[in-house]
């Protein structure tokens, strides 16, 4: 980085430490910046300080304020007796958005990765059989990424499950709004398998 | 925006407010700062907030944390008899990357633009004559981008300056790393129109 004050390079250094934001384009960030007011400054240092006091919920690991998420708390949702299993916080988000879903979640924060040292007890996993039961849930739907490693989470959770519960794993195939001349040979695969008749 | 936790919103918003930032960005971001341990969340507030700090130089406009700035400070540059005139910090910056220019600067802080009340004192304009005459200068670079609003401030701007002073604009042309088959015809007509003996 150039010769610049050094407000402006622990400004750079902070945001570009942000998901998808490199040198220039934090530089075009603080460039907007300087044209805030000192209280626009104050309020969005205060506003990003803030998700320190986000906490995880202690049912699903829901991002939330209180003990328990607004989801968990939901009494339709626990009475669907449907669990989702998602890897990230922002998987769920994306399930939500879609509208298509009303039952309860859990978040994993990840996926098996021996390789990487996650075993189960690094993931929302032990607590999946507690959660199962005291919620009698009937149906968990695999939402997990297609991965080696999601598939072999979604092994595992399919093994440790009491026998009672039906497991169900998200539908591949093409993507609405997606084109086959661009479609990648697995996907195509999948869209072929999971074919139904119409 | 779906119903999150307040310190969710109140941060996707905050960030929402960056250039190129929108709301799919801002919760990926977000997403990663959960991550972030209070410390580092802190950090980035200070960092953030630091910004209200910054002036702009007395001399030339440029970002700086004292009266006047470190390239007006260099005595070698204060030496060259060149300005180069630019419309914001960020072309200035550019121009530094480059490394082949190392004279002064003057930050006009924008173009002439009438129908949005952009007059000449709302620009670092008036101050520009007396630049000029104190610092000696003999040859002023004009570095506004090419559009109506930039070429009607390169011919005020050459207007109001003494005679004896040099005027010249940047070249225009075919960037380097450019491909004629895709570059449009105003930079063509221009790069015709710019030829040079080979």
């Amino acid at each position: 980085m150039m010769d610049l004050p050094p407000v402006v390079k622990n400004a750079v250094t902070a945001l570009g430490r942000l998901p998808g934001v490199g040198e220039k384009s934090a530089l075009r960030m603080v460039t907007a910046m300087t044209h805030w007011r000192a209280s626009e400054l104050q309020q969005f240092a205060i506003a990003t300080g803030g998700l320190a006091d986000l906490r995880e919920c202690g049912h699903c690991g829901m991002w939330t304020e209180e003990p328990v998420c607004a989801i968990c708390l939901d009494p339709r949702r626990a009475e669907s007796g449907i669990l989702c299993v998602v890897e990230q916080v922002s998987d769920l988000l994306a399930i939500e958005r879609s509208g298509q879903y009303k039952g309860r979640f859990l978040v994993l924060g990840g996926v098996l990765n021996p390789l990487l040292g996650v075993g189960p007890d690094q993931l929302r996993l032990t607590a999946m059989g507690d959660f199962v039961q005291r919620e009698h849930i009937q149906t968990i739907i695999l939402a997990l990424n297609p991965s080696v490693e999601g598939d072999a989470t979604c092994a595992y959770i399919k093994h440790v499950l009491p026998a009672g519960v039906a497991v169900e794993r998200i539908g591949f195939g093409m993507p609405i709004g997606g084109s086959l001349e661009y479609l990648d040979p697995m996907t195509i695969g999948k869209a072929l398998e999971n074919r139904k008749s119409f």
